[in-house]
Order: structure tokens, then C-alpha cells, then sequence
């Protein structure tokens, strides 16, 4: 499951070079930065607002399914930008070295 | 690398028994879900405006960083939400497996 | 010019009985709170994108417009949560008097 | 109550030149249009959740101070734009106006 975030970063790739009349993402591409960044803020919205519906009985389902639009509209972004999701992932697991560090400082 | 999200999430689950005078995120969790989301709206947003800072020397840095401030509180909600990253990835996997379906459509 | 947030105000309580299939609002009534609350996420984020825009020589015809857009999905919000404007505005004033005071307060 | 807008509009036209360790307005201009918009988004945020906890007792009052902070914090992006609530509020007239015109065609 893990190497998902890389594979739909090749795909994502190939989008570049895709026909915008057929593929969603080589329209996005073709409408610009702006237009991913509005689908991002949109995702976002949705996101919150799924969270927020905690007592609908698919709940989850709808957390997961927004968040997964969340996350793939940053995909797309950081591919407009010419950056991978191991930018972001390197970021991340270079903070949890720090939170590691600080843990354990905090634990004395 | 590929593993960081799901080393991420057992590090967010740790944090549930933690104490929120220490930990940043075991004061979120303490917070509600409510302040969780607050923080992603506002990861998003400045993920935005990151994103239209094409001009700046460091754009790129900037732009990593605040998504990985993005997935970073995504994957708090999904832990106060007992939902994992692979919940998620999972999502996207159904989704890059019906586009390639699609995309062999397309191609005949 | 003043007092056009209470007449969009009336014509957002009139849409209430209208028809979803000819009034755009009557529409966003009918779908409930969740898709009114997308737009205003949704048109958030487009208010700044086009504030980051700044360089387009219709910047200011964008931002006006977006801006435009998010008041005018708030009061929609309003609106379905029978709040008016006059709600807001009123907050809005009583933190102006206590700006106010502050002001008179710190220039001593 | 209908003025509010315009006198709040020359307060934080005022606040331009004001002493940034004094006055919040002052700070937000210094800082820039990008923390001015991170708080937009913040604000955008703040107000989707508290319109989706209509089953708190103060539901109502949340949701119009919500609503208050995102205006005020759009009037302070207006003004960082030399733009006016007039130019917004121009444009809304404008499109009521619209809609009075499509309003009279769809009765026809």
C-alpha cells in the first residue's frame, strides 16, 4: 500500500503529455496553477465539512473519500510544481526525527 | 520512505495518552476535533498561498513545508476520527486502479 | 449604496419559496447547509488566489469579484441559519466602539 | 446600522499609519498580504465549523462572530488593496440588479 503516493506520482506524470479533452488531470494542468489551487482549497472545505458529520451512519466513508480528494489534488500540485510526494514525506519523516529527539527530552 | 504516514500514525496514536502540557498533539486531541480542523483550513490556505509564491527563491521549500503541514494535520483528524492513513491510501489505490482501467479505454 | 446587504437579505428570504429548478439560490437551499458551506470554502479560495494575483492587470476587478462571491455565499449562509446581515453588522459595530475605547485607551 | 462598513473601511484606512506594537490592524499590515489572507482562510474555516455545529446552544452567536471575523478580516485585504467595501458592495448592487432583470424574464 505504501508506494501508492509514488506510483500516483507517475501517473501524474504522464498526465503532463496526456489530451485534456480526455484526461481530468491534463485539464487541470491545461487550466493552470490557479485552478488546481481552487480544487485545493474546495477538497479542503469538504474535508472539514465531512469531519464535521459525525453522526451520519457513513461517516467514515465520507472522511476518507474527501480526504483522498484532498490528498490527490496536492498530488497534482506538487506535480505542476515539479515536485514528489518524497519531498513532502522526506519533510515529514524529518520532523518525526526531531519529535523523536524531543521526546526523549522530554521523558528525563 | 514510503513507510513515514504509517510511522506517523502509530507516533499520533502514541499521543493519545500523552500529556497535552507536553505534546502539541496531545493538545490538539485534548482541544476537540473542532480546533483539529481549524488547523487544517489554515494549512490549506497558507498551502495556497505557498503555492502563488512562484517568484520567491525558497518557493519550493515553502511549498513542501506547508503541505507537509497540510498531511501532517490531515493525518491528526484521521487518527481523532480512529481512521488511518492506509484508509486513505487504500482510497487512492481504488481510484488509480479505475483510471487505468479508463485509461485503456481511452486508448482503443 | 449601504443598503444592499438588506436588500440582497429580502431577496435571499424570497428565494426561500422559489422554484430549485430556475434560482440558482433556491438550488443551494434545496441541496442544504453542506453544499452552501463548499461555496463559501470554495470562494474563499478563490478571494486569495486572486488576491495573490497582483501582477494581472485586472487584479482589482478579480478580487472585487471573488470578494463579491464569498459575502455573497455568507449571506446565503445567514440566511439558511435565519441570521440576517444586521447580525453581523452589529458585532461588527460593537467591536468598533470597543476599538474605540482601546484606541482612547493606548493614546494616553 | 447600514454604514458600518464604510466607517470600519476608514478606520483601517487610518490604521496605515498606526504603531504596529500597539494596534493588531497595524501588525497585519506589516506582516503583509500573506498573513492577511492566512487569516481570511483561517476565518473561512472557523465559520464552515461553527455553521455546522447548529446543535450547540450557542450556535447562532457562533456563527454570526465567525461570519464578523472573515468580513473584517476581507475589509483589511480590501484596504491592503486600496479597495473599499464600496467597490464589493457596487458589485453585488450590480448583479442584484441582473437578477432582477432574470427574475422578470423567468416570471414571463
Amino acid at each position: 500500500m505504501s508506494d501508492i503516493l509514488n506510483r500516483l506520482a507517475e501517473l501524474l506524470e504522464q498526465r503532463k503529455s496526456a489530451d485534456p479533452s480526455v484526461s481530468y488531470v491534463a485539464k487541470l494542468y491545461a487550466k493552470g496553477m490557479d485552478s488546481i489551487l481552487k480544487k485545493v482549497g474546495e477538497e479542503a472545505a469538504e474535508t472539514i465539512i465531512a469531519a464535521k458529520n459525525s453522526h451520519d451512519h457513513d461517516y467514515k466513508e465520507q472522511l476518507v473519500y474527501e480526504t483522498a480528494d484532498l490528498w490527490f489534488h496536492t498530488l497534482i500540485m506538487l506535480a505542476k510544481a515539479e515536485l514528489t510526494p518524497d519531498d513532502v514525506l522526506n519533510e515529514l519523516a524529518r520532523r518525526e526525527g526531531l519529535s523523536g529527539i524531543e521526546e526523549k527530552a522530554s521523558r528525563k
